[in-house]
């Protein structure tokens, strides 16, 4: 059965030592949630996280979800005992509004809690991270009835919430849908419509169920331009606050899949059910916009969270499993072989995860203080800002690439053993999976990213990621330690830049060459970008190292690891590179029948 | 549903115009098996994979094995069936021994046969793949009296093999092995001991199965040294032929895996089971590896297989679903959006299949000559032996590698309905993880190329490696047209030739520098053995379309796949020979517990 322990002194060391919280206290954000408190939540949020959610990670795969002939849905045993201790500890309200009975916490908060959440159990970790997607939806554009009925419920975690946009013919492509919005007298509307693969769809956690489903208003425009985003809850909510009558949504049946058995992925079926508008008319893509950013940062983390967890089960099984000896001479004598760590190849495959990882956190973390500054409103907001549109594709499709490898790899170092279901190295595999896929699949966070994110008010927030790099490598351009470290990542900043400036010369000739390096492009960024946050680790490693105050083996391994990143990581930029500059010309050349 | 079709074409394109059969027919193997007949012969072979084993294929998963209170296994419905048409057709001795019966044909044909087998059902192919290698290794270890009563009966499919190595403490070390083999008076073993991860361990499709077990001798040398090789059948076989009594071996239960569950995977349990030696005592490791060698050219096919029939669903899906606009021009007016296949990250990941699958498929299909040579004795069959020894490892890792990452990739493109198990595309995936890791997980196999097979005679084989590959660039040097698939590929060379010189000199030093580039190392030499594939068959196809006489979208076709092989693949060698050049300082720096 594999094990999860929460990495709670990384996160420390990337609060106080990485991002400097207590340098940003001037934020309303960190004025009264400095890093003593963060860490007391994160211990706190550890415990439920270790103790009573990693515990039925495999039980919720092996169970999955059962729909009765009732159109309900019950999830696997001890879900719902566990929501119920997980939403009474107060954990869905950690970064809400103390207005709807919030604890207003800081958003980097929230990174390292979701972080833990989806480590222990992914399918679990869901329900809430769906709710809270949907919180954030009503917070910014709900009225404020709207607010006023639904946000103190989300908030306790009372109701949980969905998001639906995929209809059978139309994922990716909305302005094909057919679902249908009819006004009513009494300005409500009538929902009809069928729409899969919603997550969390129908359950047994919660009292009501408040889903965020996209439609089109009869006779308003074709296409995107007329969708609009409704609230249409399970339960109809009186106006006492309590529940009503059941509304016209039921779930058709449920999905049988790869993974994330433990999460309900309905078909649900809109049969007039009443629907209240959130915000304008026609304009309800702004609206999901605001879900699914929040959406995808949390599906990022999806990827780094069980590639953690699951490098963690690797790292003891190599410490564990004897098998053949050192090459370079023997290594446990008094054992009859070695233990798998011994070998290199091991090695490479628990250094690359290890290194994506703290890498990756870092990245999300620093992602999070971002939208902090932001919703401070702070000097600096609009940057942030900036940041966050950019970099918000970067994190959904990067970190689930390489944290579904790294899943792979964890698997491999089981040999057979994680080939089968009963060592859950398996599971971990299937689980990451969806991650590339769901929340805009990532071929299409890579066209976000040249397409739309790259070209942003005349490019100004990818201007000031380079320059954040530059500034950056110029601070450490003194310090001789650094050097190794500054080395790899200018390196792979310059190509970030020659791909940056081969786009800008040939997008406008063929839209195509821009799109057929995508991919790539969003690689090399995201190798920019975690490099950016390995040299800042190095950094802070080295200072506490010289300081003599922490712990010296844990700021040496983490030089350590950097210099793995910088060595064994970075050089696939130039491979990058070199296929973007190749253009669209060889990939586009057949036709479509000579496939 | 996914579908299947046979690639007949592309098999005849490279027996007659890339592996030039019809200039081999001085060879024994070809002078009565011409590319007439061998393509006659795939024909027919084409319709029971497509008609009878790939209907079988989700079936197989759906329903996996089931293992009965009494011992005895149940496969999937359907496969008793199927595996009595497969062996009634004589599919089974396709290439075996007349004198026991076989057909005496070429194993170029059997390369391509069982990739059609594997690409219709992976987990079906692995009864009569496992057969095939326990014949091989009596053919060529047993006695005579062993093989006159064994071989018959596996050639004809009536009884079929399973290979047994592991057990729950050691999987790639099998000098910590525990199974016993006691001598009898007469001359025969009584073996003990359990063995796991058995593959066709136990099953209803034939009459008799042939147990192949690694025992150690009581009394002889410890570790691998005192490890010898047994036939175990399942029923003892009188004098005459006819089946007796049931041998002491049971199936003690079959693994919950994550794929491949058509095939039982089994735990046996060998409790006094007579056994009769294979070659000689303490020798078995050598008889073993016979088996284990055809063994892993076959996992290197189930990837290229899995990721061949993936990829065939992939297009059609693109092909079909609608979704979006394409950036340069609406490209289907009539209808209601443009299909996948106009986005070129679509056309990204087709192409990364096609060009693998292709290049793959030359590859495997030249391994396939070169064992035909070996077999005629010939000219050239030392050369012949040396590439198989090298580049063994190389299909079987970089195969399966590739070919599991061409799977994720075809199952991306069907987005959230590629996660959906009604689909299909998810079975892929799980089914052709197995292949990284049975048969000597991937990162032995990059041991061995580094560790045993480069240095091997001196470096004969490696050097010939090399000298082939400038030969034929040599050869296409002044040919203008193959200018852009020349030049890729002598970098591409360059590099393997840095990487192996960097080796020569550090390895002495530190052993530890070759294992941790070992992988890169593996995979480089895998893109330069495609590279070499790919030139072949463009300069093949350039011939075809100069002569005007056959199918020029088919040579097109072929010249822009190999075109994007070498703008879009080959580019990955630059980080693989950076990588290989730092070393295993930083990847082994850290202390087992400092993970």
């Amino acid at each position: 059965m594999p094990i999860y322990q929460a990495p709670l002194k990384e996160f420390s060391f990337l609060l106080r030592e990485v991002l400097g919280l207590e340098r940003l206290s001037n934020l309303s954000a960190y004025a009264s949630a400095g890093p003593d408190l963060l860490e007391a939540v994160l211990a706190e949020g550890a415990k439920i996280c270790e103790e009573v959610l990693q515990p039925l990670n495999r039980v919720g795969d092996q169970q999955g979800c059962t729909r009765h002939k009732d159109g309900s849905v019950t999830t696997p045993e001890g879900f719902k005992a566990a929501y119920r201790t997980f939403a009474d500890g107060g954990w869905p309200s950690l970064t809400c509004d103390p207005e709807y009975g919030g604890q207003g916490m800081p958003v980097v908060l929230s990174m390292a809690f979701n972080e833990m959440v989806t480590s222990s159990n992914m399918a679990f970790g869901m329900y809430p991270g769906l709710t809270h997607g949907v919180y954030e939806a009503l917070h910014q554009h709900g009225s404020d009835e709207l607010k006023r009925i639904y946000l103190p419920k989300l908030t306790s975690g009372e109701w949980t919430g969905t998001m639906n946009l995929t209809e059978p013919h139309c994922g990716t492509d909305l302005g094909l849908m057919r679902t249908r919005a009819a006004p009513q007298p009494d300005g409500g509307y009538k929902i009809s419509g069928q729409k899969i693969f919603i997550s969390a769809g129908e359950h047994d956690l919660a009292e009501n169920i408040i889903h965020l489903v996209l439609a089109k208003i009869v006779g308003g425009p074709e296409g995107i331009k007329g969708v609009s985003l409704f609230v249409v809850p399970k339960f109809l909510v009186n106006a006492d606050g309590g529940l009503g009558a059941r509304n016209g949504v039921s779930c058709g049946s449920i999905e049988e899949k790869m993974g994330i058995h433990g999460n309900a992925t309905c078909v649900l079926n809109y049969d007039n059910a009443v629907g209240y508008l959130v915000g304008e008319e026609h304009k309800g893509m702004r609206a999901m916009f605001t879900m699914m950013n929040e959406a995808r940062l949390l599906v990022g983390q999806q990827g780094l969270a069980v590639s953690e967890v699951a490098y963690q089960n690797a790292v003891i099984y190599a410490r564990e499993r004897l098998q053949g000896r050192a090459l370079t001479g023997v290594a446990a004598p008094d054992k009859s072989a070695d233990p798998l760590i011994v070998h290199p190849d091991i090695r490479r495959m628990l250094m690359n995860q290890k290194a994506f990882n703290e890498g990756a956190r870092a990245f999300s973390m620093w992602i999070g203080v971002q939208a902090d500054i932001l919703r401070s409103g702070a000097a600096g907001a609009e940057k942030a800002d900036d940041y966050m549109a950019l970099l918000t594709p970067v994190v959904k499709a990067y970190l689930t690439d390489q944290g579904f490898a790294n899943c792979v790899n964890a698997q491999q170092i089981y040999g057979g053993h994680g080939y089968i279901a009963e060592q859950g190295m398996e599971q971990f595999v299937r689980d990451a999976r969806i991650a590339m896929i769901y929340e805009g699949a990532n071929g299409i966070q890579a066209l976000d990213l040249v397409g739309r994110k790259l070209g942003m008010n005349g490019g100004r927030a990818v201007f000031a990621f380079f320059a954040e790099v530059d500034a950056l490598l110029a601070e450490c351009a003194a310090e001789a330690e650094m050097a190794e470290y500054c080395a790899p990542l200018k390196e792979t900043r310059e190509r970030l830049e020659q791909a940056t400036l081969w786009f800008l010369e040939k997008g406008m000739e063929n839209p195509d060459h821009l799109a057929a390096g995508s991919t790539d492009y969003l690689h090399l960024f995201a190798l920019t970008a975690l490099g950016m946050m390995w040299l800042r680790m190095a950094r802070a490693a080295h200072a506490g190292l010289k300081a003599g105050t922490g712990d010296a083996g844990f700021y040496t391994a983490k030089l350590a690891t950097g210099r793995y990143f910088m060595q064994r990581v970075m050089p696939d930029g130039a491979a990058m590179l070199a296929k973007i500059k190749t253009g669209a010309d060889a990939m586009m050349a057949l036709d479509a029948e000579a496939f």
